[in-house]
C-alpha cells in the first residue's frame, strides 16, 4: 500500500493544547495566536487542539512564542502536545516549506518553566538506546529535572528548554528511523513550582 | 542490558493533566482528586501532571470517573494524558496488582466529550496497519468524529468514548507487541463545542 512507505518530506508537525487555568481563557488563548507571529507555518485549529505545520525551526519557534506569550499574562498556563515527523501516513499538504529559515519571534524575555516530555521512535528495534541517549542530552544541556515513570522532567528558562527540545527532535530521528513523536507537557506559572 | 527486554508486566500507566479554565483551578482538580475513589491505583502527583498505575480496569476506570468529577463544576476543562503499557524501561514498582477486578466509580451521569487520540504501538514494523483498524473500530462504535493530521477525532458520551478507548488499547497491543502508548486529549463543556 503506498500509503505505508515511508515519507521523505521534511514536514514537521505540532498538535497542542494551551490551557490557561482562569475564567478569562478565551481572551489569553486569542491573545497568545494572535500576537504571535504565525505566518511562516501553517496553522488549524479545532474544537479540541491547535495544529501547526512547516520546517521544523518555525515550528519550534511558534510553540515557544506562543507559550511564552501565554505566560506573560502571569496567568497559570499548561501547554500539551505532540510534535511529529516522518509519519508514513502523512500527506504532503499543509507544509509551507517554501518559508526562508529565519525565526520571526525573537523575544528573549526569561521565564522558568517545568515540562515533562517522551520520544518515541516510531518502527526501531533501537529505540530504547535512543531515549536514554536523549536524557542524557538534557543532563549535559543543564535542564534536566528528574526521572518518573513514563516521562522525564525538563525544566528551566523557557528558551534553554525549547533549545533542547528542538535539539533532541534533531538527533532522535535518522534517514533510516523517519518517523518519531515527541510529547511535551510544560507547565508554566505554577503555584506549586514553588517561586522558581 | 537488563534494563532493554521487554516486561511480562500486566501494568497499564496514564500521567495525565487535568485543566479546568477557571480561576478556580485548584478547588476543581483537587476536588477531582479527593472525590474520585482511586484507592484501587498507584497515584503521584508533581508540579507538572499525575501519574496512575494499575490494573488496565482501574486505570481507565480512574481517568473517566477524573474527567466526569470535573465536566460536573461546568468549568471548561481538558484532560491531557498518555496511557502507557509494556514500556522496557518500566519498573514493577507502584502496581496495586493485587487489586480486585471490580470498577470503583460507577457514576453513569451521560456528559458529551470531543477528543482526539493517537496510537503508538512500539517496535512493530506493521505498526500502521494497527493505527488503521483501530480507526475502523472507533467508526464501527460510532464515535468516530474526524481525520486530521497526526490524530483522530473521538466524540459521544463519555462512557462510550472511554469504552471505546479501553478496548482500542487491549487491541492495538499484543503478546508479541507489548509496549503500547496512546495519547488522549479531551475537551469538555466548551464553547467550541456548540451546544452538543
Amino acid at each position: 500500500m503506498e500509503e505505508l512507505q515511508c515519507g521523505m518530506s521534511p514536514i514537521v508537525g505540532f498538535r497542542f493544547t494551551l490551557n490557561p487555568m482562569t475564567d478569562d481563557f478565551v481572551a489569553v488563548i486569542k491573545g497568545a495566536l494572535e500576537e504571535v507571529d504565525t505566518s511562516a507555518v501553517w496553522m488549524h485549529t479545532d474544537d479540541v487542539s491547535t495544529v501547526i505545520r512547516g520546517k521544523q525551526v518555525h515550528v519550534f519557534n511558534v510553540a515557544k512564542a506562543l507559550a511564552l506569550h501565554a505566560a506573560k499574562t502571569g496567568v497559570h498556563v499548561a501547554l500539551n502536545g505532540t510534535f511529529s515527523a516522518g509519519c508514513p501516513g502523512d500527506t504532503a499538504g499543509d507544509a509551507y516549506l517554501d518559508k526562508p529559515d529565519e525565526p520571526l519571534n525573537n523575544d528573549k524575555t526569561k521565564q522558568y518553566v517545568s515540562s515533562q516530555f517522551a520520544l518515541y521512535p516510531m518502527n526501531n528495534p533501537d529505540y530504547m538506546s535512543v531515549i536514554y541517549r536523549e536524557v542524557e542530552r538534557a543532563k549535559e544541556r543543564g535542564v534536566f529535572n528528574e526521572s518518573m515513570h513514563y516521562s522525564s522532567g525538563i525544566h528551566g528558562d523557557i528558551h534553554d528548554v525549547f533549545d533542547f527540545y528542538e535539539e533532541t527532535f534533531t538527533h532522535a530521528r535518522s534517514e533510516e528511523h523517519r518517523h518519531l513523536v515527541m510529547t511535551v507537557s510544560m507547565s508554566i506559572n505554577s503555584p506549586s513550582h514553588g517561586g522558581k
